[in-house]
């Protein structure tokens, strides 16, 4: 059984709130995508958008896939306008697009309400678009928007427009849960009853997420007979997104039998996870089904010694499988194995038995003062080389001070010094910010960049601050999460005290001390 | 058909990384719980978690719920040990609550490798201990944990498992998902060769959201048959999550006709949803179904005039079914009409339409810069009450500074100064203290408690920080939130600002000027 991926982040997907790409942008991830094996990338919607034209004339020019068909998307024509004179139509010839994808009604309450059309004229709306552009070369997909409501509210009329459709000349027929209501028994007897009313052509599939059984009615669709399925990345999309196309493909291939994507594609699904996340300056979803970084960690002692007899005992797949890798979360509800199997990942080979034992102690110790190792895994690193005789700090810190200052009239102002010690060298600094901490961040980079410029690269990608027994008030302790990037990785680290300054700098400095640790070469 | 929810958001929730609540938090959520209708609530396993047998007792002393019923967790007896001698088992006793579920294995995989003992002792382990706890009064539900994983590896021996809960006298059977790896229609499959076996002891489901189908699962399982339904709030758990029972819940009453909750009590679906995102920190899911802030917004032009035209176009269900609102524009809490209800609840009857506007116009201001009002009642209070032409502020602040200094051998110092104005008179003061925020705070007090004694009687009772925008690093916006009290009662207030000292400058300054407006009589 072969399917046919269709992706539509780069159009569906940036109607999601905060999800906006650049043409470049879009080129790239269309390449990641291309690798990735899917078959259908939808650019954007030229009428509506006059970047997305931007895009098309660049695709052309730039972008060599190996396998995806780039497609415009649009929609049938205005009412009573013949289809040759309508501009919106026309730009997507000029897309140069060899697949042409457009939407429109099934529901009769959308053609009283929305288009404010008759039913005759919404139907001759797109049996005459999908002609044109199939008169025109195209490969025309034909998208039925609200579908399933449509067909709720008055089968025989849903029945018609896709009617339209096939007469028109339409290569697939795709049913659309636009607003994401149906259930998965809803999406396979309706698609059932279709079959019986006699429409052979190639049916798609395009869900939403809005009951949170996005994903299970895609696969419901693939159930009942399409070929063809629709879904963007990390489920972007607007309201409660799209449907997942990653996990999508992840359960075709691993859990239907089905190949959606060669096994050596499969292996990249995390990575473009990210990869689109990195883009849309969205933070990946930790707990994202196959890809998240949670997706195979284990926490509960019980659960992780399971793990460490039977590796199969608490994990659907193998993670490796789409890229991922088990995970095992350091706490103190954890045991020695959690450590244990730490160290191995880590290749640290020269840790004895004795001195885990003494970072299991120190870690319990510190989880009692506040800090959450289960998030950080830099700082369960740093404190595992420090156990090492031979363990050398990149830098030493003396002092630091910052100072909060409002004075009525003149405003705010926030500065911060830092006085570390480098290979016996002192390098003090000074530097303002827009509150302490990131006053204090800026000074201790100024410092440690004269001598590590490389540190240029990394930046703090997150900052979490929580009080813990929050009823001790402005006494209790505070415990700051803070993690980074390099363009290449990111670790997060973590700090603890009464004081949000001395917690936030506790963090800072490790996080720091990690990137030196494992950057390519030596300093400078 | 009547359908028992069932949440372990304070069992298995809580296994999930980053998420932790106190005793206190455990019982203020499990109050709302039983609000929501939600019929057992899983509170710990007092076994593997000292706290939780905290919770157990102060449950009993101070929980006074409606209907849910409080159940403790545990597992069955150990292996070739007598279940009267089980310290585990007997501990489930000691927490004295009405239900005890356990969990035993269905998976030979795990009996052997996990376990290390036979099939015949896992059988009689499941046995022993439903009976024993049934004898003891307690109403048993038993959690077959990989019952779908184990019916695949073996049905006979997994049925077999089942009949020796059903023996001991176990009320409901859970068939739990464990590794979240099964497919809506493997759950539906397998459940209807289980009715086929002769299993006629009541079913329950357990799923997790591994495949990104959790919540399909748990409704597949009520489809086949199953009367009791497990799952967490906002899907917190272990990896990719527990099913999410808001969403299951929504489902059930709006889409399979099941009243599983009262729709009075469906519309706190999202009231709930926020009150735990908020006391785990963990900030809530914008996208979430049904609950999310954006689940009902509407980015997109052509959406927007659809809505516009008939408000169904593009949303699935009115979003005030379960507490949720209609959004087309970024920003804004839900109206003048809050405004109003808050003026005549202060009896402010000075107060006009048109300064109504004036503040409900300040508080969409200033949410959009990231204060949150919601849960701070005396912030809102001083911005209707400064409307006022009467009002005169009971001090005036001028100048704050705080420092914080760390230096090699003397550690760590944190001073304030505060200077303020009251009728006329300057006070100057400086105090230390274990971090920034705490010497502000005992620096404004030392100055206020000069000309107003009785704010003695005030404390703070909760400190509350959150970084928005976290991916802004120590740039973001940090919000505030603090409580206080004075023996009779109790109040919030809210400060914003990219710098955390400003931030807890005005929601301090905030709580005492409220104190101040409150008081018994006047001032001294």
């Amino acid at each position: 059984m072969t399917i046919q991926l269709y992706d539509t982040t780069l159009r569906d997907g940036t109607q999601g709130e905060g999800v906006n790409f650049s043409s470049g942008d879009k080129l790239r991830i269309a390449r990641k995508l291309d690798e990735l094996g899917v078959h259908y990338i939808e650019g954007g919607w030229p009428g509506s958008n006059p970047k997305d034209m931007d895009f098309f004339t660049r695709a052309q020019a730039e972008l060599d896939l190996q396998q995806a068909k780039i497609a415009a998307f649009g929609s049938t024509r205005k009412a009573h306008t013949p289809v040759q004179q309508d501009a919106q139509v026309r730009m997507l010839l000029d897309t140069g697009t060899e697949v042409v994808t457009i939407f429109g009604k099934t529901w009769d309450l959308h053609v009283f309400d929305v288009l404010r059309t008759t039913l005759d004229e919404n139907e001759a709306m797109i049996y005459d678009t999908v002609a044109y552009l199939k008169e025109n070369g195209k490969e025309v997909i034909y998208d039925a928007e609200h579908f399933f409501d449509g067909y709720r509210a008055d089968p025989d009329y849903a029945i018609r427009t896709l009617q339209a459709a096939v007469r028109g000349g339409a290569a697939c027929i795709v049913l659309a849960d636009t607003n994401g209501g149906s259930m998965p028994w809803d999406i396979e007897r309706i698609m059932g009853e279709l079959r019986a009313a006699g429409i052979t052509t190639p049916l798609g599939i395009h869900t939403h997420n809005d009951s949170e059984v996005g994903v299970a009615n895609a696969l419901a669709g693939v159930r009942a007979g399409a070929v063809h399925v629709q879904g963007t990345i990390n489920g972007y999309g607007e309201r409660c997104g799209n449907s997942n196309l990653l996990s999508i493909i992840a359960n075709l291939n691993l859990k239907m039998g089905i190949q959606a994507v060669q096994p050596e594609q499969l292996q990249r699904l995390t990575a473009v996870a990210n990869y689109v996340s990195e883009l849309a300056n969205l933070a990946p979803d930790d707990h994202a089904a196959y890809v998240g970084r949670s997706a195979f960690a284990h926490k509960g002692g019980v659960h992780v010694n399971a793990v460490v007899k039977n590796v199969n005992s608490y994990q659907h797949i193998d993670p490796a499988l789409v890229g991922n890798e088990m995970r095992v979360v350091v706490s103190d509800l954890s045991g020695k194995d959690n450590i244990a199997v730490k160290r191995e990942q880590l290749g640290l080979l020269g840790i004895t038995r004795e001195q885990e034992r003494t970072v299991l102690g120190q870690i319990k110790e510190m989880e009692h003062q506040g800090y959450a190792f289960e998030a950080a895994d830099a700082s369960v690193e740093l404190l595992l080389r420090r156990t090492q005789p031979d363990y050398a700090p990149p830098f030493q810190m003396i002092d630091f001070t910052t100072n909060v200052d409002y004075r009525q009239g003149r405003g705010l102002f926030s500065e911060a010094t830092v006085k570390v010690r480098i290979e016996g060298e002192i390098f003090h600094e000074v530097a303002e910010g827009n509150g302490p901490v990131n006053a204090l961040n800026l000074a201790l980079r100024k410092a440690l960049e004269r001598f590590y410029p490389r540190l240029e690269s990394v930046h703090l990608s997150d900052y979490k601050v929580r009080i813990l027994d929050t009823h001790m008030a402005t006494a209790a302790t505070t415990r700051v999460l803070i993690s980074f990037r390099d363009g290449k990785r990111t670790w997060s680290t973590v700090g603890a005290s009464a004081n949000i300054i001395e917690a936030s700098w506790q963090a800072l400095a490790d996080g720091l001390e990690y990137a030196l640790l494992n950057g390519e070469s030596g300093s400078q």
